[in-house]
């Protein structure tokens, strides 16, 4: 059956999104058009001017409007001397939900990844090296993910910080809070050991 | 954490979007902005091309661009005398896509649901009753949903369709090809047996 081509090119731009295919792009597409009009010209417009004024921030890497972002702006944040790196922007948010961190980021979008073509200056650690030399960080915190990538690339990061003399430190693995150990994998559980601290 | 303006605002319209909460609507966001800004940028076109060119089809009611959809303009579907009777324009290509079914459609939009105020106008069916009174339709199968509402609005088009000399059947209810006996619910399973056909 041959939809309406504005229906059809809708659903098939509604693909773009993660994790929509081709049910969930056509159920969305209807609700839309049945339901929600007005919320679909809202979207269409936040979408258009997002992508017009979001860039990267001149000093984190992170998206934002404008030159630099709000946290980069913080002069408390920068008196700090501390440095968490991470590697996308919703790690950034993830961070900031603990209310514990209140440092600078340095967002790398994304992780080393030879067999990808992804080496350090991709994911701006020509950057990094240039803000280490220029002094004024005392300490970098590694809260890449805890996948091999995000492995590789702490230890990469945590070289380049003590060739200029910055102290590094890594995020703790371990048994999440509240989980049950009988079900953490071993992987994690081994790690929980091994990090373990007196009482 | 204050998110910039732009990027805020888009995780807020993103939620529009049927089954996307807080979290999906930031990873969709992000991904976009990050990876994805020329998909984005036609999302936000066909969105609002489509909330703008997308209206009802004057006949049949489904979602279409001008006045009359494709189906409703076939002749060889206009002289085949049959209705199909569904609840939404994405029930209509499911049907399509069995090939079975060379019939005229009409799409309920919804269901009759009088505790929520939708009474039969609110789904056309007084423009279901003029077009059984113009004549030309033969018989009417109701593929309305399985539930409760699907099978009110069925009985009650049945009945209309009746005190208009048109034939009304409805699609069988049984065991899904290639399910397993054990595992079908038990109303389903008793519709399966009372709707038992000699072999």
């Amino acid at each position: 059956m041959q939809l309406s081509p504005a229906i059809a090119n809708l659903i098939r731009a509604l693909k773009v999104l993660p994790g929509v295919g081709q049910k969930s792009a056509q159920r969305m597409a209807f609700q839309l058009l049945e339901q929600k009009r007005d919320g679909a010209s809202q979207l269409a417009e936040a979408l258009a001017h997002a992508v017009e004024v979001v860039g990267r921030c001149d000093t984190c890497r992170t998206l934002t409007e404008g030159v630099r972002c709000q946290i980069c702006s913080d002069p408390q944040r920068i008196e700090s001397g501390i440095l968490c790196i991470v590697e996308s922007p919703a790690d950034v948010i993830a961070v900031e939900q603990t209310s514990q961190y209140q440092g600078q980021y340095f967002v790398l979008m994304g992780h080393l990844s030879p067999l990808d073509g992804i080496g350090p200056n991709d994911i701006g650690l020509d950057k990094l090296a240039t803000r280490f030399a220029a002094g004024g960080i005392e300490e970098v915190i590694l809260a890449t993910n805890p996948t091999v990538e995000g492995d590789a690339t702490a230890h990469y990061i945590a070289d380049l910080a003590r060739s200029n003399n910055v102290k590094a430190s890594r995020i703790a693995h371990g048994v999440p809070v509240g989980g049950e150990l009988e079900y953490v994998d071993h992987t994690t559980l081994s790690h929980a050991f091994s990090g373990r601290k007196q009482v």
